[in-house]
């Protein structure tokens, strides 16, 4: 019989947190529905849906996790899948706007409150020799009252206290060179940009349990220019 | 001289508040350069930029209110963008991805605990004749211990009331049709699904200092079908 203490502390599942993304891809190129398609199923055919359930709309495609890693899950598939379109698009020129969520409590009913969070290991993202750049922001939604990073430090209940932190840490290990309004710059091989997004929202959902990361990410943009 | 209880009760103006946005066009076809500068141009020509401030870079293009009223000029210049876009692309397929923000701290230095938020008027956007899809979240920023919506009831500090009361607010006015994983689908005329993301996105900036909203916005999806 599991007592109420034991339920206190049991790590929440992938699938509980309701861990998982909506991304879409943008092939700027007039055989865009071939690229879109044949990527997908490039990733596929690689194996990188595994322990992932897919859903693909006119807009977007749904990712869940459904078993761990889950976050590495996430980041091969999206680094495989937007690697693919890069591959195949004529011009080069490819974006992908990715939103991470996890802890939504709209989306999963598992009481949050009562589950201690998980502090998924940094993913591990093989490198795609393709350069990418991206515009990143952070949202660390938080109820009035419950932050369970306080409990660590005098930071309760600072929404932008968890944003400036994740973004020191993506600075020192590389890929975040310059902030934007409401977004900072990421750059270098796409790996390394999406494993940079996908750790700091992890660390996030470590303490907040309800977190969600936006990217903008871009590849072979013919106005990068030598600009990083 | 202004005594303190006095600036405690001034509205913040749109500059202090950071009103503005970034935005991605994704014209899909060959010569999407053309079509991205030549919407950019359009819009400009067309006066749509007056009282804005504008920068692009490689990844997107800011856009910041300086004069109100901010989120009209916000959305009658994304609208205008957008279909000038949709109008220029040989696919019809054109994808914006939207990021309106406000009151981010790290933005503006404006003591935003001692000022009265904005209430903004809706939004007048004149129809595009351009029917548009798009994927809408809404980010309400809450620190704990504020929230200036919690004096009119008892939703102290939750975050997701915000979310689900601007989702019922967009249902009624017909632009909301079905909920997502992490997203809730618009459609309609391109004006009427900007409007509507922009006025919830505004109301709940007249409660919370800091929210976000991030909308991708589809025209002339071939797989859009008879899907609403």
């Amino acid at each position: 019989m599991t007592t109420q203490h034991e339920m206190a502390h049991r790590v929440a599942e992938p699938a509980e947190l309701g861990v998982g993304m909506r991304f879409s891809l943008h092939p700027h190129c007039d055989d865009f529905v071939d690229v879109i398609l044949g990527a997908l199923r490039d990733a596929e055919q690689a194996g990188l849906t595994d322990g992932l359930v897919t859903s693909t709309d006119d807009v977007s495609t749904y990712v869940g996790a459904t078993t761990g890693p889950a976050e590495q899950r996430l980041a091969r598939y999206l680094a495989g899948v937007v690697a693919a379109a890069a591959g195949r698009t004529p011009t080069g020129h490819v974006v992908a706007h990715v939103l991470l969520s996890r802890g939504c409590p709209g989306e999963r009913t598992c009481d949050l409150a009562v589950t201690r969070l998980p502090r998924p290991a940094a993913v591990d993202v093989p490198a795609t020799g393709v350069r990418a750049v991206a515009q990143w922001s952070l949202y660390p939604l938080l109820d009035a009252g419950f932050d369970v990073g306080s409990d660590a430090g005098d930071g309760h209940g600072d929404h932008m206290r968890h944003i400036t932190d994740a973004i020191e840490r993506a600075r020192q290990r590389g890929a975040a060179t310059e902030p934007r309004h409401y977004a900072t710059r990421l750059s270098g091989d796409l790996a390394d940009v999406l494993a940079t997004a996908v750790d700091a929202w992890a660390a996030v959902g470590s303490e907040v349990p309800h977190v969600v990361t936006h990217l903008t990410v871009s590849v072979g943009s013919p106005s990068a220019g030598s600009e990083r």
